[in-house]
Order: structure tokens, then sequence, then C-alpha cells
């Protein structure tokens, strides 16, 4: 299907508006017509692109989790050494706009919907393709886990569930995080880069040791 | 308010058969009349005990994480040694009836809910205590953490940041153990001990070794 660039354009703007409206009044408490309102278009043309609130919402989760995912191959396949790989990555999974800070906090707050089979078939087209994402995003730790761990680069252990810790962990943090809070960005990334560094069992800037060696 | 033994036993049969299905087939899934209908009580007698299924997930919440700061409180409490005790608090919030993981994955699915204010005075008082306990659960984690850091048991570092880390990850699990998964609950248990001490920047098995020393 051809989508012309006005249709494109509205689309994100029905995204970025709904991830500002679940982000911050919460999704349960958003009206779908306020969405509707925040970007001038009415109900029906508002249809035209998702079903319901909750397609929206699949939506916006599927596009969080390939966002990661694409960041996540470019760093890894730019970069061979494997700690400065995961380095670079755990650095790079900070550096967000305010708006990809509400998205993570959408995809984290709401995730339980993920699990939840929808009748609807647009819907459940969508929840689909949004969990697809998340296993994907999964297997890529995973595989570049494994990876490392093959190279000597992070100790042997169950490289599936350490991507889990790792994501879980990651995850939480935007459960907590709010941009005025008493934590800024920088200091969150600096305490999360070397908390989960020590979880997978490599010890802060072993990359630039190792270079140092080398 | 004085409570009849017979009101309590229903209200906690009404808490656990919201559980179940709370657990199995999802929060926004389950019909409050099924809930019940499996306890067997009509639609008035159930609004005695829960204005509404979410006031009833918001109970739900609050015992959860009420008895994890029970067990935390009197394993820290007859626990002299902050790594011991460490250690086996650990091991014990691995120490789960089924029904308990059920419980946990509705916390974890759900928690998006706890930050939405509720109109009905009922809803929101419950709602409110259910965030209260997870403050206390958090606080009592940094102050426990804080403790051992001050004995020289844990590296230091910010001891709020390290307990929401602590309890992201351990909450993480649930959105993915299933009881038939490939990992059982021991495997899952072993891991994530050894994951959150090196997290925390103790070996595994520090209390051990200590007491060996002493």
């Amino acid at each position: 299907m051809t989508r012309e660039p006005h249709d494109g354009t509205k689309r994100s703007e029905i995204l970025a508006a709904a991830t500002r409206r679940f982000g911050r009044d919460g999704y349960e408490h958003t009206k779908w017509a306020d969405v509707a309102a925040d970007v001038g278009v009415g109900p029906t043309a508002l249809y035209h692109y998702f079903e319901s609130k909750q397609h929206c919402l699949y939506v916006i989760m599927e596009e969080a989790i390939g966002d990661f995912q694409r960041r996540f191959s470019a760093i890894t396949s730019q970069t061979p050494d494997p700690l400065e790989a995961l380095e670079a990555v755990l650095y790079d999974c900070f550096d967000l706009t305010e708006q990809d800070i509400l998205r993570n906090r959408v995809l984290v707050s709401e995730q339980g919907l993920l699990a939840v089979h929808r009748s609807s078939s647009r819907e459940e087209e969508a929840r689909r393709a949004a969990r697809a994402r998340a296993r994907q995003l999964e297997f890529a730790w995973a595989s570049f886990l494994a990876g490392a761990m093959r190279a000597g680069s992070v100790p042997e252990n169950d490289a599936r569930l350490l991507s889990r810790a790792l994501l879980g962990l990651y995850n939480s943090v935007w459960q907590w995080y709010r941009p005025d809070g008493l934590h800024g960005l920088p200091a969150v990334a600096d305490f999360f880069y070397g908390r989960t560094l020590a979880m997978i069992g490599v010890a802060p800037d072993a990359a630039k040791r190792t270079r140092m060696v080398a």
C-alpha cells in the first residue's frame, strides 16, 4: 500500500499527540477524542489511521521497540569490539528526547496489555507486531551477549536470561524517572551504565583499558 | 471497624479468585461478574467488599507489596550481618506459591494504573495505600543498603537508585516467567541471586566466606 506524504505526516502527528497524552495523563485516562482534537482531525479521519486508542497504543509500542532495535543494530554492526559496542549501546539508550522518554514510559506502563489477545483484527495485528518486535530486540541482545561470551569479553552465563535482566533493568527506569525529578538523566545514565556492566560481570571502562593494553 | 470472621474469609476468597483471573486472563479481559461467580456472591454482596474491579486490583497490589515488606523486615531484623541478610532476602523472594507468582504478575503488569488518579474515593484510597506501600518497600531497601554500605559490606553507591534497580530487576522476572516455561523457578532464582549481587558489587557467597574468615 502506498501512502500519500500528507497521510504519513498526519499519522505521525497522531502518534506524537497520543504519546504525549498517554505518557503525561496515563493511557487509561486519555480520551481518544482528545487525541483527535490535538491534531485537528475528526473521528472518521482518525479511524482511517487507527481503529481505536488501543490500536494506536500498540503502534506506539512497536515503533518504540523498533527504534531501540535499529539503534542497537547500527551500533553493534559498526563496532567490532564487543566491549566497546556494549558500552556504546548502554550510553546510546539514554540519548533521548523528552518525547522519547514519554514513549518509554508508555511502553513500560502498558506492557501488560501486550499479553492480552484482542478480538479486533486490526488491534490484534498491531499487538502481534509489537510483541514480535520485543522478541526480536531480546533475541538481538541475547545473540550479541552470546557472541561477547564466546569472544571472552563477557563472563559466561545464560545469554537469554541476561538479556532479559538487562532489558528489565533498563525498562524499570522509566517507571520512576521524571525530567523534573531528583536525579537528572546524565546521573541516571551513569548509574545504569555502571550497574548494568557490573551485572553482566564487566568492569566499567573495560573497553578503554583493553585498548590501552593493546 | 471490626469484621465478622465470615467477612474476612469471603474477602480473601474474592481477592484470591480475582488474582487468579487477572494473572491468567489479564486484568482488562477479566469480567468483574466472573470473579463474583467464582466465589458465589451476588453483585450487591461483592460491592460490600470492593467497589469495582479496579478497587480490588489496588487491594491485591497493596497486599502483595505489604507481604514483601513484612518478609523483608522479618529477615533483616533477625539477621545482624548485612551480607547474610541480603543473601537470605534474595532467596526468600523466590520462595513463592503459584498464587504468589500470579499475584506478582498482576502487580507488575498493571503497575501503570498505580500512577493514575481515580475519581471514586474508595478506589483512590486503595490506590494511595498501594503506592504508599511501594514507597515504604523502596525506602526499607534503601535504608538497608545504606546501612550495609556504612558497615563496609557493600560498595558505596546511591542507595536509593540501587534499591530501585534491584526492585526493577526483580519485578521484570514476572513479566516473562511462566511455571511451564524453559527456566524453572530454582534456576531463575539462582540466576537472579547471582546477577543482583553482582549489580550491587558483592561476590556470591560473600557472607559465607566472611564467616569462614571470621
